[in-house]
């Protein structure tokens, strides 16, 4: 029971050849794969260095043939023609070699790279509003860090979030840990000074995450990781978010309560966005 | 922000104008969909008004605004080619208007229907042994009994599975539940008698389980739905696995310690099959 013996898409069969194997990638049926988002400036990938070894580390955990040099040449290439752009890039394991979830080992990792126009400035409110969302993030070690594409939890998230005007909202998992944003990591200003949660159980990895934290600690800044508990958000002084569309955002409000935004937070902003 | 400005397939410009959206499909990106997986015998697709109200169930908890009827017009049409088949249905939220997990609600949904041949009934052992997992199932209860493609946990779990031998791999959360195996339900045989784990929390709210606790019921054999803790593995008389192309499964071993299958289990298998 390989391929199939018929495919019928949006009710008419499959003719064209080239189209044939993309009903059949597993990205399509299970979210297979991985990605990366990046920002492109001046023909250059920004902190190309560590979307490489994410991904190079989730390729590894799920078990992705995938080689890296050709695709990062391709990345490299595309950014140049481009210049500013938002560059995502997927891997997803291929075509299935067989029906149900199970991998045979010889699947032909697919890889897709998308250039976008740059992100709009504007895009980003001068003063941030978040709230707090009842969507939640499920808890799993294996999966846990990853930029996998199985997503339905921001998905849902963002639909949570659309109808109350806020720039970004905050999850937790139902062991009551405050873990990120929909696309983005969140770091809190509270009385034991600054903290980020850890990713152990579930949340993603981010980029511009371990660029604020090695920013922070280049500016001795001290930034525990650790397990964030939700009530915490009741309490903080101030937060912000990191993605690297984003870079360090200082939050203006977080569910209608005015936040602080300290110069630490702001020095670091800075440092990031020079980097 | 929303159409890319190129995008690269496997390092060459996407050429052919019909393969354009495939890369771009919600269900790539994100595993932001729905499936079915279903058994033809005779031309026709069996529990298929189960299917459809999953289905329809799970469209309207993604929102996902699919016109049903024509798509299941195109199953039974395809079901009546093919005689005995195992069908998969494929429902994703389509290209993405815009990029990003937020959705517009304008995205056209996209359908796949596929045919394989059926099953080959040999692939089931007479004794079939099944162990416990390590890999874990996240618990989100707006995901729950689902059939959605966030499957990466299934393809983990397949992969620790492999190495194995055995059949099938049961799986639990972290909280200490047993919820299911990596593509079947599972009813334990234990000193109060069948229960069923419930899945308001994670797993596959699965047709075959529907299906065997309604044989169960007319024949007035009492089955409970409950939480059950993973420490129950440990005791339980005996189990049996569920899914449409299994049927209802009794299980020889758990983990290398031989399971009872007693007279109601095979009762129920009988009557499961000639339904």
């Amino acid at each position: 029971m390989s391929n199939p013996i018929a495919v019928l898409v949006d009710g008419k069969a499959l003719a064209p050849d080239d189209a044939r194997d993309w009903p059949l990638d597993r990205g399509l049926q299970y979210g297979d794969g991985l990605f990366e988002t990046m920002m492109v400036r001046g023909g250059h990938i920004r902190f190309a260095d560590l979307h490489r070894q994410r991904l190079a580390k989730g390729c590894e955990r799920l078990r992705l043939r995938l080689a890296q040099a050709p695709l990062w040449e391709q990345a490299a290439s595309l950014a140049g023609i481009h210049g500013d752009a938002v560059l995502k890039l997927l891997v997803t394991r291929g075509p299935a070699a067989q029906r149900g979830y199970g991998t045979s080992g010889q699947e032909i990792v697919r890889t897709v790279l998308y250039a976008f126009a740059p992100s709009n400035p504007a895009d980003i409110p001068a003063d941030v509003h978040v709230v707090t969302l009842k969507a939640r993030l499920g808890e799993n070690p294996a999966l846990a860090g990853l930029k996998h594409c199985n997503r339905l939890e921001q998905v849902l998230a963002r639909m949570e979030l659309q109808p109350t005007g806020a720039f970004e909202g905050l999850m937790g998992t139902g062991s009551g840990r405050l873990i990120s944003g929909t696309m983005s990591n969140v770091f809190l200003d509270t009385d034991d000074g600054l903290v980020t949660p850890a990713l152990d159980q579930c949340g993603v990895d981010g980029v511009m995450r371990a660029v604020a934290l090695r920013a922070a600690e280049a500016m001795g800044l001290p930034v525990r990781i650790a397990a964030v508990p939700w009530s915490a958000l009741r309490t903080c002084r101030g937060l912000f978010l990191t993605n690297v569309r984003l870079g360090v955002l200082p939050v203006g409000q977080l569910d209608g309560r005015v936040l602080q935004v300290g110069e630490a937070m702001r020095a670091l902003a800075r440092t990031v966005a020079a980097s």
